[in-house]
């Protein structure tokens, strides 16, 4: 074992502790104060997205920001019917109120070049094993995605923002009412917003698991594997607190 | 506007540009230097995972960190078997040398419960409607769990190490190889392997799109979609450079 190296991956928990200040402030906030986002700082929070790692480094994603309050306001339209179609559909799931969109000082559109999965491992010639590869050439996509977003998400948190990161758009019919309000080409797919800005009121903390029940050494605690019964029981008694409580407030 | 709130949004640019640094400096290499990962680096990288924002707050993710170095060395096989598949099969497919995972000094395999898709907007009564649904939740899911991959990897980079995030094992038959080495259950899904340690040779940085070609202002810039013919192009022309070229070296 090679001492020095050891050393040098030792010496940066400054740089460690100045990452996780940010990571555990990131916050989500449905409510925002009114605030116009310089246009720097949208470069500051895409800037970070630009630098993100991507299946092939294909880089698959495009980002739309929305500044216009029309357009907002009809995002946020089109998110409100789609909570109530959730209702009328008797879903129970406990949907934020989208209205919040409409006054975000920060909104950004996110969509994704689908037709890219052809530049990872794939057949490309429609045979049961390229659909295989295909299925996992998606999940590579979406994730390159992700992890994009995700740092812009932490760049607008770093910057003093409350965050709001919307992935229920991926529906077929959000997607056609959204996708003519910004201009985008059928080719993309559009799947999250990022909302920002000051929060109105205080963010507060989600619940986390602790490491213990994420987290195995060498062989999977299956102590962390819940029952289907303990899935389903999680949802109906629990998902609402974490969702929107804060962490100290859950149980 | 109130002026405060935005004044109070400027003020956080070191905060900002501390995380740019581990932004800008997380970079992928495929061969380490040996060394030992103290346990507390494990906790200091999943602390950060640990806290990534997640579809109705589901945290749907397990962490299996593997020390075991002949555990290592089978999970490394299994890829290099994979790189021949690709190969009998004529992907084309640059894949990379697979066998950097054996002697990768931290490797943690990162699993998904599929079933948390019923936590999200879903119907959960197999009709149509449902299977719109239910697409968009597998979305949320692999977007939650890319979210917290990528804090983790950030963390792994802010304590000076090299990563690597290997996203090309979710064909079932890999799953098959790889979930009893770690005795993973069935109910789970192994989505991405992570490896990291300090790199071998220095690591250097992948071109990135410059800002103005994955930004948009308002209205989706048409002169950043790609006709199928130019994504052709790059898979043939451009993908083999922007993967194992550094950035200043990609024309």
């Amino acid at each position: 074992m090679d001492q020095q190296v050891t050393d040098a991956a030792q010496v940066n928990t400054a740089r460690y502790e100045a990452l996780m200040d940010v990571i555990r402030n990131r916050m989500t906030n449905r409510a925002f104060a009114p605030c116009e986002i310089p246009r720097e700082h949208y470069e500051l929070v895409l800037e970070a997205a630009r630098h993100a790692p991507s299946g092939a480094n294909a880089q698959p994603w495009h980002y739309i920001v929305v500044r216009d309050s029309a357009v907002k306001q009809a995002i946020s339209q089109y998110f409100v019917q789609e909570q109530q179609n959730r209702i009328k559909l008797q879903m129970k799931f406990p949907t934020p109120n989208y209205s919040g969109v409409a006054t975000a000082p920060g909104v950004i559109a996110i969509a994704v070049d689908y037709r890219f999965v052809r530049a990872f491992p794939v057949l490309n010639d429609g045979s049961e094993l390229d659909r295989m590869y295909r299925r996992n050439a998606e999940r590579i996509l979406l994730q390159s995605v992700a992890s994009s977003t995700m740092s812009a998400h932490l760049a607008a948190a770093a910057l003093g923002y409350a965050v709001w990161w919307i992935t229920a758009i991926g529906q077929d019919e959000m997607q056609r009412n959204i996708r003519p309000l910004l201009g985008i080409p059928e080719e993309l797919d559009v799947v999250d917003v990022m909302c920002f800005g000051p929060p109105l009121k205080p963010s507060y903390k989600r619940w986390k698991k602790p490491l213990d029940q994420i987290v195995s050494w060498d062989r999977f605690n299956h102590q962390n594997l819940m029952t289907m019964k303990q899935i389903e029981d999680w949802v109906k008694t629990r998902r609402h607190k974490v969702m929107y409580r804060d962490e100290t407030n859950v149980d």
